[in-house]
């Protein structure tokens, strides 16, 4: 994909290293904030983390900072122009809310009192996403400092929201009422990950989803197996029916219509998931799992990344207490995802799904779907120009040759794609064993001022490598 | 089926008739004692309903009357013999207990203090089964009136156990360690009912039924499903893939040797249930059901009645709380019953069950299956000489032909066949508008006297006519 990395700019180092333990203590001290938006008792201290980063932002330089109300937690936006007409327009986005934390679920210490030991720093938020949002500041300052200039070289914007680990409620109705605010020519992600400490990756898309849940009726009440059993439809058993139909023998999705669309791995991608360093029994353990089991013709990377799915997450009907009941239970209740992959579109796979269950029950069950939502796949082709410039500054942060994951999970970024119309890269240097939403998170500090090194590069590549599709290229 | 019915016999008539308020007196007072097998509280009450009946009993004349007690609820057993060496045995099986009842489930009167209105008696076990265990009483005091015995034409016993509406879960123990006492060469069942108040009916035999639990294991805890759904086994799915397994596309019963060595409906049978006055919309009100469906072929008599069935009671797995949760479940869980006729034997089901679902699940679900139990099903033949009698009786007391059902559910009246060997006869006067388990249950007492008049004519007509297997016919 790439040829040797460029050699590390040492003034970007060096800048980088003066700072490192200031950076890092201005870090703990957001990291103390215990911004878990989904706790009603916290929202002062999601505010109180937003107003936090508001004033290190502009400390940091951004002339133009504002905290965003929505009717939930307030989201922070920053913008530094340029001051380069010529100059793309980059939006960060990131998220200042974690996920809930206490000693007791088994952290070893306390979760909103960061500790360093052995090149880690432990806090909730360390790596989802506090650190990964705070890298951007003395990235920037480092790209200021060994270029000499003033401003960046793309004009750069910052969206963090704070309701990321409760759903983003607000963030699609924020992104679209402050669309020209935030309209951008490429979004960068840093909310993601990277294969480990050992592959540095970049991520190049996330699947989309749309999820319902499927009320079932039959009968008006529970009835008595022997008496009715065996002569009425019984929701439990359609249920089952429809789930059980929603794939065939390969473990396809059955659903008619559903792969229309699917832009499919191409043979160079599927041999660039085929190098990782894919352990597949340490890949089971992780999903606390005794089998592979998916769509046939595919590897487990390809089926999780690459590939739409469809999946029960739910199902209940009749008697579920203990021992046994005879009765033909009186409903009955399905919870569906759909995972969507490039080319499909949410609202076709929804229709495709109302239309299948209204087909597929017998006179006699009544029926309800509610689909909660759908986020939209992303997808950057592996020779996006922004793409690349993320690429080569991660190569040259790191020093060796970046390789390329997708995200089987689906994340707001897609909100971005969608109302900025702008392509989403994703610039993140977790690693699996960080323990997102787990006890005891935390971010390798190595790793994370690679990130600070990598966006100490990546303006300065955007800018000068930068061919919108609109305006007549930069480069040869 | 038969003639025209004999003519009643007046003796009976003004015998009973005199009675018929002593009868109601002591039926009333019976009625009070709140005998509720499930309520731990209530088993002093259902002692009392032991040591009541067991009174009224030996006041009827029963010379031999005994409380057996269980390690539940006790049962009480009767015996009187006919003194004729050749009289066969019979043996009344029927319960003193009673399901739950509260005023406030939607009681007009209290349950437990019975209410006689427009000819008919308002209290909890009215039906079920107080009222059809104590026809029997002035039953055979009328038999002995009319024929001037001092012994019944039968050698008759009582079994009348405690713990029917708990599921007799030491019925068949007790049966088995009594076997020798409860000895006989026919049974009646006093515990079910008619087609109705216009239509009496006698019943030929009740369905088997084996029950199990299906526990399915996957990921050791909820995974989420962007990461590894649609490429991890899902135990949701494989749940309702088994499920919907368990019937083919005509809703035969899937399960390999389901249906070997069914007994299969003779066309006399089917033409007979054709005659029923079956309302199929009123039979659908009473299943709270919008539509009929089931086994391709068969009507919804049939189907309920002498077919078998398999039915899913329960089934959940994943979330099922509100809105949607986007994890490949760590379990899931099945409740199967299956419902059997003669010539099924409820192990071999439950073998094919076992292997049937060992062979479906894929590598990476683990499975465990507990069969809650098995009742075997039962069937007398409908030129049984026992079934004949029973006919001859109730058409004499009700003056018109009596027409063959069958009963969909599953009774302990199959532990009598199959541990004493003797064919199971059916023997019940209630009607479908009883309320059996629901609020303001009653029974009409016009039908209990009819039950009482059966009674009367059923032992001699049965001692006259019986033909035992292994003995000579004793009518031509």
């Amino acid at each position: 994909m790439s040829n040797t990395p460029a050699a590390p700019d040492s003034a970007v180092r060096a800048y980088i290293e003066e700072r490192r333990a200031a950076f890092l203590g201005d870090l703990t001290e957001w990291l103390r904030i215990p911004s878990v938006s989904a706790d009603p008792d916290r929202a002062d201290d999601v505010r109180r983390s937003a107003e936090w980063l508001a004033g290190k932002l502009s400390a940091t330089g951004f002339p133009e900072v504002e905290v965003w109300a929505t009717p939930g937690a307030p989201a922070v936006f920053a913008y530094w122009p340029s001051g380069d007409p010529e100059a793309p327009t980059v939006l960060v986005y990131g998220h200042h809310d974690v996920q809930p934390a206490a000693r007791e679920d088994g952290w070893h210490t306390e979760p909103f009192e960061p500790v360093e030991k052995d090149g880690r720093l432990y806090a909730r938020g360390a790596a989802d996403d506090k650190g990964q949002v705070f890298f951007h500041t003395l990235g920037v300052r480092a790209h200021l400092a060994a270029t000499g200039r003033t401003a960046p070289a793309v004009n750069l914007k910052l969206l963090i929201e704070g309701e990321e680990e409760s759903g983003s409620p607000h963030f699609p109705a924020l992104v679209a009422a402050r669309a020209d605010r935030l309209a951008c020519d490429v979004a960068v992600v840093s909310d993601t990950g990277m294969w480990s400490e050992d592959t540095p990756t970049v991520c190049t898309g996330m699947r989309g989803l749309t999820d319902c849940q499927i009320d079932l009726y039959g009968p008006g009440q529970d009835i008595h197996s022997g008496s009715f059993g065996g002569a009425v439809p019984n929701p439990a058993t359609e249920a089952a029916r429809l789930a059980a139909a929603l794939h065939d023998e390969d473990r396809r999705v059955a659903l008619p219509g559903f792969y229309d669309g699917v832009v499919e791995l191409d043979e160079r991608e599927r041999k660039l998931f085929a190098e990782l360093p894919f352990d597949e029994d340490a890949w089971l353990r992780t999903a606390h799992s005794g089998a592979a089991l998916g769509e046939a013709g595919y590897t487990t990377l390809e089926r999780v990344w690459a590939r739409p799915t469809a999946e029960v997450n739910g199902i209940g009907g009749g008697y579920q207490g203990p021992g046994g009941k005879t009765v033909v239970p009186s409903s009955a209740q399905l919870k569906l995802s759909f995972r969507l992959v490039a080319g499909q579109d949410a609202e076709k796979v929804q229709q495709s799904v109302r239309e299948w269950v209204a087909r597929s029950l017998p006179d006699g069950i009544r029926h309800e779907i509610t689909f909660w939502g759908a986020t939209r796949p992303c997808l950057t082709p592996l020779d996006h120009p922004a793409l690349r410039a993320v690429v080569r500054s991660m190569e040259r942060a790191f020093g060796q040759r970046v390789r390329f994951t997708r995200e089987g999970g689906s994340g707001p970024a897609a909100d971005l794609q969608d109302v900025l119309g702008a392509p989403v890269l994703f610039l993140g240097i977790s690693v699996p064993s960080d323990g997102w939403h787990a006890p005891n998170e935390k971010v390798e500090l190595d790793l994370l001022m690679k990130g600070v090194e990598t966006a100490a590069y990546l303006w300065g590549d955007l800018a000068e490598h930068w061919s919108a599709p609109t305006r007549p290229s930069t480069t040869p």
